[in-house]
């Protein structure tokens, strides 16, 4: 799935920021695409770029627009619909990470057909990929695993991308979930592909590169999670990472939608290089990604030392305090 | 997916048995469902059943024509829809697991629509599963669990089911793919379930049952396999075994498809146990099932005698020797 930037970001009239959440992420990731946003009367999110018409938008040279809100119950509202045909019509692409394929509404697909554009439902995944291999290919990649979900392992990926790249270093965040995907302007909500193709969704994702190229490669669940864990280990098959993340969110009791315990970090740095030795029989840690947003500054400093000083390798909050510690310990193993 | 029988086993015109090895496998292991098989001329294959025409399979209640055989492509014949349309029209369901979605075939669909009957699709999974909770259910489970793909853990289940029931126990056979689905009326091809809903759709498979009850779950795939691990641990995780059976076939040099070596038998035991313990903190190997259809007679028992000692499990070929060692096994543990 390749998403053509740039974008205009549709906010629709979504009653607070929360529901604007997926357009608010891509602005902040690629502020660069985002040429403008489309909101309508009554809309309480704010993008912070420029208001644009979707005439203005086309005549500005945007690609694509990315419905990124969500109505109540992830439905596209009627009065939707109407804008969504108004910028097919002027042939712009429509994405959106919606339950509803956009094709199953018959303006949307009879205004694609008459603007000949092109439209993207990251949820629904119609790609046939391939079964996974398992060869090792060239490229270095970092995959972000965590002791549960929304952990921080997109944004983990997101921040390593960046760092990467402000230094200097040949660095693509390669995307495994919907938001991900605006993102990136590529990639697959993996979690939506046939249970059979998720490593061979992953290799198409985080392909061959050059030798000194990293892939950042965003993680999904745990491997520890008891509904999710079989999308993380083929994910972490197909990434075949040199390096890991161990992403965590330390007051968490049980794991997210179910009443299990979290496992330990150690469980879980045991666990992904024994599954992971499968496809990249070098595979290491190379840190900890904390988030300590429900602790105050002395204790999350606290708390990434002892971690640092138990499992022998950095610990950092990405939000808080960056990942400058993370890139310096992959540039020592990579 | 529910499908009902009694059966009319349709085989075409296949040139061989082997492109009728699912009907075949069908009428092996529920000949009290097939009623019949349905012919075209030239057939090559014969399930040893009565040949019926739709009209009399319908006199005779037969409730779903299975498609049991397979074209070169897996895609439809022209000459084969009119049959499909034919017992469709008497108001019989039609179950496939071809590539191609029958309803994608207008004469079927309208046909279907005529007749008030179903359309079965087994390759398609169209049931939206709940995601996996991961809480303990009362009931028994057995999983068969494998060195590889393709390696006889369908057809270890389904001999533990038959010993299981002749020796009076309250036992079902559990299907996890297309043909399973076919032989116990019942299931989902969990390679094609939305990665997401891996371990869900498993609950949804073997769900709750009397304590005295023994669901015998058929594996899929290999947590070795590079291609198809994350299905075998949702698999694993879904299906909570109490207790499971190594499938393995020892002249194999490398797995299924790809380039990697076969794991050992303890590799498959270690973490197996490792990770089923996250659903089922009780599980335990109960046995090695080998198909040892390379070997000589005396080659396989003593490769056998060895296995048994080594892993302290009884080891068994279940289509040479039976399974009654393993269901002694279980009733010891269980």
């Amino acid at each position: 799935m390749v998403i053509e930037p740039p974008y205009l970001i549709f906010l629709g009239d979504v009653p607070d920021a929360l529901a604007a959440k997926t357009g608010l992420g891509i602005v902040d990731w690629r502020p660069e695409w985002c040429i403008g946003q489309l909101r309508l009367e009554g809309c309480k999110a704010d993008a912070g770029i420029p208001d644009l018409s979707i005439a203005e938008a086309k005549e500005k040279g945007v690609q694509t627009m990315v419905v990124g809100a969500v109505n109540a119950g992830g439905v596209l509202p009627d009065h939707w619909v109407a804008s969504i045909v108004e910028a097919l019509e002027a042939g712009l692409n429509v994405a959106t990470g919606l339950h509803t394929r956009l094709a199953s509404i018959p303006e949307i697909a009879e205004a694609a057909a008459r603007g000949g554009a092109g439209l993207h439902d990251v949820r629904f995944s119609d790609v046939r990929f391939a079964t996974g291999k398992g060869t090792k290919r060239p490229g270095k990649r970092v995959l972000t695993v965590g002791t549960d979900c929304s952990v921080g392992k997109k944004y983990t990926a997101l921040a390593l991308e960046k760092e990467m790249r402000n230094r200097g270093w040949n660095a693509d965040f390669r995307a495994t979930g919907q938001t991900g995907v605006f993102i990136s302007g590529r990639g697959a909500a993996i979690d939506a592909v046939a249970a059979d193709f998720i490593s061979g969704a992953v290799e198409w994702i985080a392909p061959a590169a050059d030798s000194d190229h990293w892939d950042l490669v965003e993680g999904q669940g745990s491997l520890f999670h008891p509904s999710f864990a079989g999308v993380s280990l083929g994910l972490l098959h197909g990434a075949q990472p040199d390096l890991f993340i161990v992403c965590h969110e330390p007051t968490r009791k049980t794991m997210r939608g179910v009443s299990h315990p979290l496992p330990s970090i150690q469980d879980v740095i045991d666990l992904t290089v024994t599954c992971g030795r499968l496809t990249n029989p070098d595979i290491a840690c190379a840190g900890i990604a904390v988030n300590t947003q429900k602790l105050a500054e002395d204790d999350a400093r606290k708390l990434l030392d002892e971690l640092s000083a138990t499992y022998g390798v950095p610990a950092t909050d990405p939000i808080r305090f960056g990942v400058a510690s993370l890139v310096d310990r992959i540039a020592e193993l990579g």
